[in-house]
């Protein structure tokens, strides 16, 4: 991501503490010490910084997954870890309608940690997202983390689709069925074989997922007016759009994937679907449709009243995922 | 930088094991993994990936920093690990002769880590290197790390120099005397007031080194050949240029900073000045000169044979510094 933000969570890991005053607060700290950007660039506060350059504009993101924390690797493999870091890296350029362009690598762990493993799982997911590791760094440290950070690139117009474009009657969509990642991780946690091949994607949503590149792209070409990454539940991330718009919102119905419960869709995080407002729904589905990609699922529309954050004309709650970091906010 | 090279190792931290079959195997592993670049594009193995883009070329490096590895927190501030943890990686892209762009941060660590003064020294090092932070990422972790990737720029020509290009008969100079960094962390261990300005230059260098961008460029623009910053130690650090260019060394002196020993120089690290081979010293002098930057000191040549590698005609030893990494080697 370009900003310290919402996916800084326990992905897949249910349950971590949400703390308070946390790692928003954090954020807030980073920002104050640092200057705004000039006009035409996003640094902070998106899914990923957004930079001008001669043929277009770039856009550059981190995420880091920690085991233990972004992973339990009594659940999955550390080739999975490493396919999760890059994916979820890849899926904050994806976010902004961008393509990735290259990948860097920092690790950090134990001696003993069986790099070919967790190479192998980031060099599959590298494959599988068009997106090459051009380079790391490794390091010992007590506990293994894999920071990723990914360079991404738009040619042309229109430019980054940003969060904060959204306006009220914009039609809301998402990629694709949510709560998967999260189902699958709940199958994991029971520790029983797979129990067939519904059962088996579930799993797979949780250790292999992919990043929305082609419907990012397309989104964008299409006119999004903002984008965001389910990478830590619909309701959190949602919200993270609305807040940066300015606007509310009124979900009709939730797309839930077979095996999943509405609480996985919504706030299970990890599918890396992507959430998408438009002002015309034509254009997406048909740019969709064109390049035989799944179309969009519509969820309900933006509203004018920030307040207004609803599911089938029900108040939402306003749970987010949040890391308990730093010191208790003051006050 | 753009590749888990030699920059991987315990900067700062005198008398980390170095172990054998240890990071260097573990590169070759992940390198065997992936695929190569396209023409005109550098992947994993030098300071930073060289990207391909419209305006020119694009560099890309990341670096960690883990707190008790790259440095002591009972020797440094928090502040001081962010600032080494930014320039270290900027670092990488001053050793290309591009310009820095914009960093992203990626922080796991403890709760209760006052990420306000770290995230002090990284925005000071930010300004100070004129290479903006515009994102980050943040996790809790048992163990501090500090992942910074940077992504930099080059505009026209000629493109970004890199540690392969030397020949034999090139001259070899560095943009500065070596060895301050590692003294100032025998004085920090030492525990003792600083004992003048002279001892405060030195704490200094170790606390806030200072990557050369200026340098970097105008060795570029004046036609180097070859250039790898001195991140590792000297020896080290020739070392990786020289085996990349397929050439050896004859040093006829090597610059030691005022309070340093001959052996800090050659195997301290952390000093992050350039080292630059060029087949026409003038032009290298001569734009240094116009530009107000202090004099490059000449070291030495290049050597057609690659067995050669001596200090005033003495054999050098062919020590490196490595961290302990992955299984043993095989055979």
């Amino acid at each position: 991501m370009g900003a310290p933000k919402s996916g800084a969570t326990p992905r897949g890991r249910a349950g971590t503490a949400r703390g308070i005053g946390g790692e928003f607060a954090a954020i807030d700290r980073l920002a104050r010490l640092l200057p705004g950007p000039p006009p035409g660039e996003v640094w902070l506060g998106d899914d990923a910084a957004v930079l001008r350059s001669p043929g277009g504009q770039l856009v550059l993101t981190t995420d880091v997954a920690v085991a233990g924390v972004h992973g339990d690797l009594a659940l999955i493999g550390l080739d999975d870890l490493g396919w999760r870091a890059l994916s979820a890296a890849v899926s904050d350029v994806a976010a902004m309608g961008a393509r990735p362009r290259g990948a860097v690598l920092a690790v950090a762990g134990p001696p003993d940690t069986d790099l070919e493993l967790l190479y192998r799982g980031v060099a599959a997911a590298a494959e599988a997202h068009g997106c090459p590791v051009v380079g790391g760094d490794l390091s010992t440290a007590g506990q293994l983390s894999v920071a990723v950070a990914v360079l991404g690139e738009i040619d042309g117009t229109p430019g980054a689709v940003l969060r904060s474009g959204a306006r009220p009657g914009d039609q809301l969509f998402v990629t694709g069925p949510l709560g998967a990642a999260a189902a699958g991780l709940r199958a994991l946690l029971a520790g029983q074989p797979a129990g067939g091949p519904d059962d088996e994607a579930l799993r797979r949503a949780h250790r292999r997922p992919r990043a929305r590149l082609l419907e990012g792209e397309a989104a964008r070409e299409a006119g999004a007016r903002a984008m965001v990454d389910v990478s830590d539940g619909l309701l959190a991330d949602l919200g993270h759009l609305a807040d940066a718009s300015g606007v509310g919102f009124r979900l009709d119905a939730v797309p839930v994937h077979p095996g999943a419960s509405l609480d996985d869709a919504l706030g299970g995080g990890d599918d890396y679907e992507l959430v998408v407002a438009v002002a015309d729904a034509g254009a997406l589905l048909e740019l969709f449709a064109r390049r035989g990609l799944r179309p969009p699922l519509a969820m309900g529309t933006c509203d004018g009243d920030p307040a207004v954050r609803t599911l089938a004309g029900r108040p939402v709650p306003s749970a987010g995922w949040e890391h308990p970091w730093g010191p208790a906010p003051e006050g």
